[in-house]
């Protein structure tokens, strides 16, 4: 039964001649015939295909064998996750989720102003955007405690992207047009990724290119802040390493004496206050990072450091409205107007000459921030062990944005710390963005007016505090120890990031990382492999010291699918491993080489170019009088070889289930056959 | 003697418990460690990996163990392979090379007038190209059957893309002029990538794109000769489908009525002689690529399509030299200057505008013309059993160039047809190629004045005769029927060259060529495995009905190396197999799922990313009650696994030799430990 009754016969006599043809004592065994996978047409394995690219999380099969009142509620779940954890909110909950929301908001207004400096747009800016977004993705967003809002790495490109053409001082109405009409192109983006299940476009992303571009950014941030801290007026527009400094340089005369020292004040005060923060903050980022799972020790360290930004705030207003007599050169944030988002969708403009640049500068801020959104919602759901739809977030975080840029908000997504803080606060729903969005209007409506006095200079070192956390030179080193070319891809985005430009820099990264890939599909390695004693089991030579060389046999492991890339490159290698193989024979005198047998187990696809080189090896092999063998072709691959009738020339003896039943059937073969 | 010490203690009361275990009847087997690769330091590591991607083919293994003075002419044979030969050449050897010489002579004149004129250069250009290079190619290459000279691709598109910006007939001594640079760069190119041994990048041209872009280039260089045909004037200078159909349409008027009549003839004439040879033409072309290592069996056959040229060329100058009293509408080749080529190195220029023009197509066309030479050479020494050294054919392809840009040539290379013919009319060694450039420079020296009456109608016939045998339809229903992916790269280029550029059109085709190694790796195929009975493989569950389910496990084996771009996927992808499993064995009523097996042997390869999948899933199974174990990882995964301190979390029973081992040793420590 299963045994090919053909190989049955010729292996009649197998069990006495076996110990004799082959040194090592190997146990008798049945051979296997090597199955083509169950036959499919074209159009069954294009949509098996297409299945597996769009819908690998198969999100249809909670809808299998339901009623259709069942579907209909299961797909108003599946649309607006509310619904989902709606119907089972208590008391009990709402209260965990008061307690995060006020929380993060206490963060998220300081942090809104300052990012939406980072961006070159006014700080109200900021706070609308933390308004809005949140309500939006509490709505339709499937994790539980993202913390809605906008980021530093966003705001930052998005300030870069569009202040080298134009000027936020100069032109501020342009700029704020150009800043909406980018978040619209952004959401779009994002929502057409979601929708088109084109989601792991952002795996692309890989973490080492985002470690080394969070660096870069975080480095060029805190130049930019130079300007804020040190009081120059004609600091220069572009974003990169050299232009920054050597504006200092240019510009140090300018450098305001008087307010100087009350600047320096606020800056030391609030690093001297936070910097008691400032360890255990950076600690607790690392622990969640590394220990995601662990149960959570310390989780009232987390107070310190989500506190510090608004007590800094409220200290350094009270003491630049005490100082205000003395010193009018100190800049401060000034009048903020009242209210809620007005309506901006009259903002956007889709024609004129800067629209490729709103295009550009969404799709680059749309998918970084995509990429930290879903990042943050995958890691806090791992650690409360539910899943995050990646699809679905990103259609949420896409119409957020959408919507955000129709009422005065710029791009928004799940913030890294403001999670981590909703998180730590004990977050149970989405609730807690609410609440965040509530405390925030009561802002918008009466607080306004108290910030007038806060000092930028104080939102400067919040930013910088902020990004430097972002400088994981703990996670590069690692990426050194582990993988060089991992490392090179993020040496590559920070190098790129910090002297030539952040799409370019990121431009660079992917492209080293794709050429990680392409470089092991064009050099693929291959191995010797030997037989480990009293088993059928064949393994790497130079590896195991108890795998031994099988007399007469070459066995060749490749390890790559065989494409256009290495086809070349194989055919070179594999003649190479028979002239050494060779070579090492007539050094020690040891028979002769009969049979070469390729363990295909790990030749998981194959190309046209690929069934050339095995046709032509096989045809070289057999004007040498040696025998060419394949041991265990995947599916794919034998469903290839068959079609494209090289099968029919290897005929019965050239395709084995393993590389022991080869080894066993041939070694009994030339016994029978002398 | 090689088994684990701890293992082999937990295992002394495997015998007895593991067929109650497991249904199957099992047999017993020891259990392995699974080694880490020898230790290397980075340092090693990278001259490893550097000689993998240069030196795969080892070309200083000639050197070892010799003296200083063998070691001295084994470098100047390695420098100059006709030191190779030269020593054993004999008269006999001199005999079949003057026959095959003086054939390719009789095809070489009348194509390099052709080419020449299908890059829009002057005829005598043509001929001045397979004077020098073919000289200078005896000296250096090291196929004994490439015939050097013009091809028809590389003049096509170096005449598409040049004259796409300066008109070659309103200023012919600027084009001229381009041509040469290009040809400089070209050679330079060429000459580089042999030198700096990135011979591979010439792969990433696959088979699949070739066949579409000749057919497409094929399509192009016909329609242009419609020009000739028709005898319009004012032609369109444009290359792609769309304006020279339109063209053609736009000046059906100025179609001479007088002369067409003869035009036709002469066509229609050629066309007749040849189409005789045209079929058995194909046949032979198609033959020697389907059946390249099978004896020649019609060895007599390429006379008839080896001459055509030739005796067309002389019969339809006699015809026009006959009819000249009777019509001067028929153009003619005309005077040709009589002599040497003249030396062209002061034409080379490199400042101007146009540098990056000549730049660019001196890479474009290097790169084709590289690809063309290196396959043709490729398969004739396949033909003949020895091996042609890739980096060394582009240094001496490139060379040839660089010289012939100093002498008049335009771009050369191995030429197919040339090459056949040469091989068929008996070939030995490159001395062929010399026989070929003393015919041409007779003809150069004392001939010339005979071409005065050549009608260009029957260049422009040879030209169509020439590419339309480029055109391989069943090469591309092939490539249909066994791989679609390669069937869309060989259609991109194809629609691409026609409808777009040569350079976009080729660009396209490499993108998929690489988008398809990237949809493999971001895609890779997941199985569930099962144990065929009675023996310790496991193999597909859906291919291999012998297979059935080991109770209590899944088994999934992983078919593609685990990377950034699929860390996500195959998260996803992993749970939902496992949720799958919980379903089905609910369903069934199959006991419980306790442990999950990755077979690691097709994951060749793993970066940061997909470590941090191995641990989270590692995490996420834990916290589920599953136990994660990974079976036979190849060496570099085992070791980034060990760097990065993931093994130490998997203990003792997480990582094993093969999945039978896996299954038989758990199965026992379940019943030891119930």
């Amino acid at each position: 039964m299963g045994v090919n009754s053909n190989r049955a016969e010729d292996f009649s006599s197998q069990d006495t001649t076996l110990r004799i043809t082959t040194e090592s004592v190997m146990p008798s065994m049945e051979i296997h015939k090597v199955c083509l996978p169950p036959k499919k047409t074209t159009l069954q394995k294009l949509k098996q295909r297409l299945g597996e690219i769009f819908f690998p999380d198969d999100p249809l099969h909670r809808f299998k064998n339901r009623t259709w009142c069942k579907k209909l509620l299961l797909g108003l779940q599946f649309l607006f996750p509310i619904f989902q954890w709606g119907p089972e909110y208590s008391l009990k909950l709402l209260r965990s989720d008061i307690i995060s929301g006020l929380t993060i908001a206490s963060l998220a207004i300081p942090q809104g102003i300052s990012y939406a400096k980072l961006a070159n747009l006014p700080p109200i800016v900021g706070l609308y955007s933390s308004f809005v977004p949140p309500l939006i993705y509490s709505i339709l967003g499937s994790s539980r405690h993202l913390g809605v809002g906008p980021v530093s790495i966003a705001s930052l490109v998005m300030g870069s992207m569009l202040s080298e053409t134009v000027s936020p001082h100069d032109e501020p109405i342009l700029y704020l047009k150009l800043a909406f009409t980018a978040t619209f192109f952004a959401g779009l983006f994002q929502a057409s990724l979601g929708f088109l299940r084109l989601g792991f476009v952002i795996d692309f992303l890989s973490k080492a290119t985002l470690v080394g571009f969070m660096a870069g950014a975080a480095v060029i941030v805190s130049l930019q802040q130079l300007k804020g801290l040190l009081g120059i007026v004609h600091f220069t527009t572009k974003m990169q390493f050299i232009p920054v400094i050597s504006s200092v340089f240019k510009h140090r005369d300018e450098l305001p004496g008087v307010s100087i020292d009350i600047k320096a004040y606020c800056t030391y005060f609030y690093f001297a206050y936070d910097g008691s923060s400032l360890i255990p903050c950076m600690v607790l980022k690392s622990w969640i990072f590394t220990e995601l799972t662990q149960s959570m020790k310390r989780p009232k360290l987390f107070w310190v450091s989500a506190a510090a930004p608004l007590t800094s705030v409220i200290l350094s207003t009270l003491l630049v409205f005490c100082l205000k007599l003395k010193s009018h050169k100190i800049s401060v944030i000034g009048y903020l107007p009242k209210g809620l988002n007005p309506p901006s969708a009259n903002m956007l403009s889709f024609s004129g000459p800067d629209l490729a640049l709103a295009i550009k500068t969404g799709i680059v801020t749309g998918i970084l921030s995509l990429t930290e959104g879903i990042a943050v919602g995958r890691t806090f759901a791992a650690l409360k062990n539910y899943q995050v739809d990646g699809n679905k977030e990103m259609m949420a975080i896409g119409l957020m944005n959408m919507a955000g840029s129709c009422s005065s908000c710029y791009v928004t997504t799940g913030s890294f710390s403001r999670s981590a803080v909703n998180y730590n606060a004990g977050a149970q729903t989405a609730v807690s963005n609410i609440i965040m969005s509530t405390a925030v209007l009561v802002t918008l409506l009466f607080l306004m007016p108290l910030f007038y006095y806060t000092p930028n200079v104080i939102l400067g070192a919040i930013i910088i505090t902020a990004v430097i956390g972002l400088i994981d030179y703990q996670a590069a080193y690692r990426l050194w120890k582990v993988d060089k070319l991992d490392f090179l891809a993020c040496a590559c985005s920070f190098f790129g990031v910090l002297f030539i430009s952040v799409p370019l820099g990121l431009g660079i990264a992917v492209v080293v990382s794709v050429f990680k890939i392409l470089l092991h599909v064009t050099r693929p390695n291959t191995l010797i492999m030997g037989n480990i004693r009293g088993t059928n089991t064949y393994q790497c030579l130079g590896r195991y010291k108890e795998a031994s060389r099988v007399p007469s046999f070459l066995i060749l492991a490749i390890e790559s699918p065989i494409y256009f890339a290495n086809s070349t490159y194989l055919q070179e290698r594999i003649l190479r491993w028979i002239r050494e193989e060779e070579d090492w024979i007539k050094a020690n005198n040891e028979g002769t080489l009969k049979c070469v047998i390729l363990d295909m187990t790990a030749v998981t696809a194959i190309d046209t170019s690929g069934i050339d080189l095995v046709r032509e090896l096989r045809k070289m092999l057999e004007k040498r009088s040696f025998q060419l063998v394949l041991a265990n072709p995947v599916g794919s691959v034998m469903e290839k070889l068959h079609q494209s009738k090289t099968l029919d020339s290897f005929g019965l003896n050239g395709i084995y289930l393993t590389v022991g039943e080869a080894v066993a059937d041939i070694s009994a073969l030339w016994k029978s056959q002398p």
